[in-house]
C-alpha cells in the first residue's frame, strides 16, 4: 500500500499553479525586474494610514486575529451602506472563491465561465471536481447573455463574470448587468467579481440589493487599495449565504495586522480617489506608449491596459518574452483570440519609463523571429 | 428552486465555530480582559527582529506574496537541517490541516483522533465528510497504541496526535512516538502535531527522517515564535506529499509581511530560547497559584498549565466562568474526564497577578453554586 491514500479526485488533479510569481521569475532570471507591471498590483502603494495601522499592530502579532473581522466588516458596511451580515471577509478573493466553490460544487456539478477569464476560479472548480463549461468572449467582452444561456443549458450551480473584466479591461454598466440577470437560470448563483470596480467609471458597480439571493459579489483590498500582499478580500451577498461560510471557512485565517490595515484603508476614501486618478494617468501613458509603437491599446476600466499587438498569439508571446528579458514583468491572456494582446499594469512613472524604453526592441525582437 | 444549491455535504454541516475568540467575548462582556490566558498565545511577543521585518515590509504590501515562500522555507530548512522540498508553508496549522484533510478524506473515509484533542482538526474532517473515530485519553495522555489500533480497525486514512498534547500539556519522548509507529497500519498517514514542541524538554520532537512517507509533522509560528496573528505554519513531510499540496492550496494565500516576519523569527533562535525560559517561569508561577488554592497543576511541556480543579466538569466550568467574569480569559477541555480541568496559558507577570487575585474568588464562586 502506498502513502498517502489520496482521494480519487486528488489523484486526477494536475500539479499546476495558476500563476508564476515575479519573485520566482526573478530567481530564475538571476536579477530583479526593473518594472513590475504583470500582476495588476497597485504600485503606488496603500494609504499611509493603512501602512501606519499595520506597523502599529506588528508588536501585537502574538494575538490570534479576531475571527469575526468585526472592525473591518463594520468599516466595509459603512462605506457601502449595507449590513455587516451581508459581508464576508476572507483571505483574498482567491480564498473566498475556494470556499464558495467548496460549498456548492460536488464532483460533476456544472460551472460556467468565459474562456480566458480568471484562472484561479477555474483552479478551484477543477480542484473540487466541478465540470467547467467555457463560453467565448464577445468582442473582447465577457458575454453575460451567452454565459447565462450556457448556465441554463448545463444546469450550472455557479456562473462567473468579472466586471470590469480581467484580462481584457472591458466593462459593462452595472445596470446592464442587472438587466442581463433576468435571464440567469433559477438556482444558479452568479459570482460577480468586481475586483477592479473602484477604477471603473461611475455606474459600473452593479446596483444590487445586498440581500439578492441570486448573486455574490467579490471585492478586494489587493487592487485599488494597494494591499495585494495582505490577502484581504470580501464578498457581499445574502445574509444566509454569508453565514454559510462559517460552516467551512478557516475562522482564524485572517492576518491580524492585515485586518487593521484594511480597515484603515477602507476609511481613507480620499486616498483611494487619489490612487484612481494616478492610475488613470498611468493608463493613458501606457496607451500612449502602445500607440507610439503602432499598437492598439484597448479601452480599460481597470488598473491595467491590454494592448493588442496586432498579430497572433505567437507574436504577442514573443513581444512579452522580450519585455521580460529586458526586465519588464508583464503577463498576457492565455487563450486565443485574447492572446494577441499583452496586459500591462499601471505602474509608477519610472516603471513606465522602463516600459517605454523596452517596447521598440520588444517589437523588433518579435518581428525578427 | 432555492439559492444557492449547496452540496449535500454542506447541508449536513452544523454552523459551529471551533472557538469563540477573546475579542468577541470582550464585545459581549462590554469590557476588555485583564489577563489574556485562554488561547495559548505567547504573550511575551515575537522576536524584535520579526517585528522589525514586518514593519519594514508594511509599505511593500502592495506586492503579492511569493507563492513559493522561498526565503522562509530556506530559513526553516536550515534550522532543521532538512531540504526545502520537505517543507510546506501554509496559513497556520489550521490552514494546512484543512488542505491535508481535503487531499485524503472523501466522504465516509475514516479518520482517528483522541476524544478531547484539537477541535479544529475535527472541524476539517467533518467539513469534508470524513467519519471521525475517537479514542479516549489514557491518564491525561493521548494514547498512540490505542490510536493506531483504532486506525487499523477502521481502515483510517489519517490518525492525529499532538505531542506535546493540547489541552492536557502531557507529552512523550520523541523516540517513544517513533517506536509506537511500528504499529501504525499501512496506508494510514500519521499527523503528528508538534505545535508546542519548542517549549518541551529536549528529545520530545520525534527523531524522524523528513522523507518518511508515514508521517506529516505540523509546526507553527503561532506558539513559541509568538506570531499567532500572522497565520504562518509549516509542515514537514515526504517531498512527494509536500508537492501534492500544490494541486489544491491557495498559492498566493500567505501574507507577505508575515512571511518576512516568520523568516526573521526563525533566524533568531537566541530569542526563542529566551521565550522558552520565560515561559517555564510563568508555568511555575501558574502551578504555584494552583497549589496555593488547593488545586493540582498537571505537568506541562507546553506554554500552558492544565489545572485539575478536583471535581467534575460542572465545577471546573463554574471556576472558569468566574475567572472570565473577573476578566481572566481562559479556556478548558471540552470532554470528560479532561473537563475537570481548566487550561491557563503562560502570560506575562502582570497577567498572572490578575490570575492570582481572581482564583480564590473563582473557587469560592464555584463552591457556592
Amino acid at each position: 500500500m502506498t502513502y498517502p491514500r489520496y482521494t480519487d479526485l486528488l489523484r486526477t488533479l494536475p500539479a499546476t499553479v495558476p500563476f508564476v510569481g515575479p519573485e520566482e521569475q526573478e530567481r530564475e532570471r538571476g536579477r530583479a525586474f526593473g518594472a513590475r507591471l504583470g500582476a495588476n498590483e497597485q504600485n503606488f502603494g496603500p494609504s499611509p494610514k493603512a501602512i501606519e495601522a499595520m506597523r502599529d499592530s506588528a508588536a501585537e502579532i502574538w494575538k490570534y486575529p479576531d475571527s469575526t473581522s468585526h472592525g473591518l466588516r463594520r468599516a466595509i458596511a459603512e462605506t457601502h451602506a449595507i449590513a455587516p451580515e451581508n459581508i464576508l471577509v476572507g483571505e483574498g478573493i482567491d480564498g473566498i472563491l475556494g470556499y464558495l466553490v467548496r460549498m456548492l460544487v460536488a464532483p460533476g456539478d456544472a460551472v460556467v465561465t468565459s474562456d480566458g477569464a480568471y484562472p484561479t476560479f477555474n483552479y478551484h472548480v477543477v480542484g473540487f471536481g466541478g465540470a467547467l463549461h467555457k463560453v467565448p468572449y464577445n468582442s473582447d467582452h465577457e458575454d453575460p447573455a451567452a454565459l447565462f444561456a450556457k448556465a441554463r443549458e448545463v444546469n450550472a450551480k455557479l456562473v462567473y463574470l468579472s466586471n470590469p473584466d480581467n484580462p481584457m479591461g472591458s466593462w459593462y454598466k452595472g445596470t446592464d448587468i442587472v438587466t442581463a440577470m433576468d435571464d440567469l437560470p433559477e438556482g444558479c448563483l452568479f459570482v460577480l467579481d468586481e475586483a477592479y470596480v473602484e477604477f471603473a467609471p461611475e455606474g459600473t458597480a452593479a446596483p444590487l440589493n445586498a440581500d439578492d439571493p441570486r448573486v455574490i459579489r467579490m471585492r478586494t483590498f489587493s487592487k485599488a487599495y494597494g494591499m495585494a500582499g495582505a490577502r484581504v478580500g470580501y464578498a457581499i451577498g445574502a445574509a444566509e449565504l454569508i453565514k454559510s461560510f462559517d460552516k467551512i471557512r478557516n475562522h482564524f485565517g485572517m492576518n491580524r495586522s492585515a485586518q487593521r490595515g484594511a480597515e484603515a484603508a477602507m476609511r481613507d476614501q480620499a486616498y483611494l480617489a487619489e490612487v484612481v486618478t494616478r492610475t488613470a494617468t498611468a493608463r493613458e501613458r501606457i496607451a500612449g506608449i502602445a500607440r507610439e509603437n503602432g499598437l492598439r491599446p484597448l479601452p480599460s476600466a481597470t488598473n491595467f491596459v491590454t494592448v493588442d499587438c496586432g498579430a497572433d498569439g505567437d507574436f504577442a508571446r514573443a513581444v512579452l518574452q522580450s519585455l521580460v528579458t529586458q526586465g519588464v514583468f508583464v503577463r498576457m491572456p492565455g487563450v486565443a483570440p485574447l492572446d494577441r494582446c499583452i496586459r500591462i499594469s499601471a505602474g509608477r512613472p519610472e516603471e513606465l519609463d522602463v516600459l517605454a524604453k523596452a517596447m521598440p526592441k520588444a517589437l523588433a525582437d518579435a518581428r525578427a523571429r
